[in-house]
């Protein structure tokens, strides 16, 4: 068992604190990561601050895992000693069910092992990346390909494949070309960088034009405030596929209102209340509402080669740990841009 | 001009009676169709009680229109004289915008012209099926083929295109294997036969047993009420594609946690009030809520012709015009097996 430092929520009130987690033994398929990097996502808020579910106090989160190998286990073929690796929301499943056999981990019919808070394969309770080191499954641990630098590379492990599947999966740039992005934040952001290098024609849908030069710099072709009533009407009919990365409660309907026919409307967030949807939105154009959740281990991968293929990475204000809780306001407050990541040797 | 019998609501809380009612001369490309039998859908119920917006009273309903052709225009090339012929909801639409040039007048940009109820080409209000004869552009004419009886193909105009087009458009029997219908009604019992037609494994989803031997004769599998809790307990993940019949409000949650990964709940009636969506039940398993309407011209002959491949039609019961208004009540309590069809010899 290995004893290294971290950062931890002690309960749903508290600011995080410097802490020690224990790391299990490295077992015969395990790797032992030295974490370099740790993205800050808005479900390490949500989830510290019990708003889903109550959380196993003292607990680490963090999900956007960027490091270096520094041990492998007798029978690990995956990963070798001083390859540039990644984990990202998941560090388990049951591997035998019919989506884990399919490459949708994220969908195990058992549940997956999230890589904080959840239950381990031994009985212990999973803690996440704000930590020095992690040790976990060959098979949940992806290469970082050269190309993708190891801060840029963190928010990739959720951001990027949260985006990257349900764009891949509903077509971006191939069955459907016309892809509008809700929301430019850390998963917009990326929706819009991938979109965009999948071939799609993107448009920023976003509350104002605050950030309109960025999003134009980062892909895409087009930028409306939904603050103005006005883009609703203009744009009706106007997309094949909308990415909502928003997970506010949403209009759904006056979305709807903005596909073509055969459109998509995917979530990637969740609301806490339920949505209101008027099936008459649907039945018009047949559109569709649906929605994913981040992706499985195989697509990972391919999300990872496809970004470091195209020069992608997450855009990223490095911070040291003593800076979590300062960050957690800035995020709350939509005071980034456009993912923080702490530099795990500050810890 | 021609003057011929009808049956016609004048006003939401009278009952229909005989009438005449005008058809246009026939122009170049439209075709007189002397009907034989007319599908009662429930939606000529809803429009004729004013549960769908104002209606304009005179109003004949009726877009479940199966009958012989007994004159053409001059320029009239896709049928002749004594051909059996089939008119559903629609007689018109721009034909110029992109959804109308690819096959999907239902869906035209500008509206399409709805068989009764609509203001057609030359100002007036469209008249429907319970009538002896109506006038329609050829393009919006489909044939019906050897082997499917009249009265059985009428309703296929309105319930069977109605279920086709989604169980086509969502991959029934192909992409997706495990189909569940829900309700057995007008609707429900063309989607049954429909899909079981594809290959399809076809579960019913209806309130109770009562019609389960029914539904086993139209080709479904498996029978399950809804009506029992348990049956959304052990029915979980199980399902490819549902679609959906009933028009009441729907637990939707309840209903995509049935679905398998990927799988996809549709809708092709449309509740008056706002639907409840838990956006956690989309993203868990990659679910999507979709609808469809109707379907276009080039799918509902392209239907016709599967139907008499397979040696499809409706379920029916014939009845003579004077009936009308008790099979509208008997409709409202459903009790009808599974479509009435006027017999427009008696008008």
């Amino acid at each position: 068992m290995l004893t290294v430092n971290a950062y931890a929520a002690t309960s749903a009130t508290e600011p995080l604190v410097p802490t020690t987690v224990d790391r299990r033994d490295v077992g015969p398929h395990d790797v032992l990561i030295e974490i370099k990097y740790a993205g800050i996502c808005h479900s390490d808020i949500h989830t510290v601050r019990n708003e889903w579910g109550e959380a196993p106090f003292p607990l680490t989160p963090g999900h956007e895992i960027a490091g270096v190998v520094s041990e492998v286990g007798p029978e690990v073929t995956r990963h070798k000693v001083g390859d540039r690796v990644g984990v990202g929301c998941m560090v388990g499943s049951c591997r035998e069910c019919e989506n884990c056999k399919a490459g949708d981990e994220q969908y195990c019919r058992k549940g997956f092992t999230g890589t904080y808070g959840a239950t381990d394969v031994d009985g212990t309770t999973t803690q996440g990346g704000y930590s020095t080191h992690v040790v976990v499954a060959e098979d949940f641990v992806v290469r970082i390909p050269e190309g993708v630098d190891l801060p840029e590379a963190a928010p990739l492990l959720c951001a990027g494949i949260t985006t990257y599947s349900p764009l891949r999966h509903w077509g971006a740039g191939t069955d459907r070309k016309r892809v509008a992005v809700v929301g430019l934040g850390g998963l917009g952001h990326m929706a819009v960088k991938l979109a965009a290098a999948m071939g799609a024609e993107v448009t920023v849908l976003s509350q104002s034009l605050k950030k309109q030069d960025d999003g134009l710099r980062l892909g895409a072709k087009h930028y409306y405030a939904t603050g103005d009533a006005g883009t609703f009407e203009s744009l009706a009919g106007s997309f094949d596929l909308i990415i909502n990365t928003v997970s506010a409660k949403l209009d759904v309907d006056a979305y709807l209102g903005l596909l073509a026919v055969d459109g998509a409307l995917v979530n990637v967030g969740a609301p806490a209340e339920p949505l209101s949807v008027n099936a008459f939105s649907l039945l018009t154009d047949r559109r569709s509402f649906g929605g994913s959740m981040i992706g499985g281990i195989r697509e990972t991968q391919e999300m990872l080669d496809f970004c470091a293929e195209h020069h992608l990475g997450a855009e990223v204000e490095v911070i040291p740990a003593d800076k979590i809780n300062e960050a957690y306001e800035r995020v709350l407050a939509s005071d980034v841009r456009y993912r923080f990541v702490i530099d795990t040797s500050t810890l």
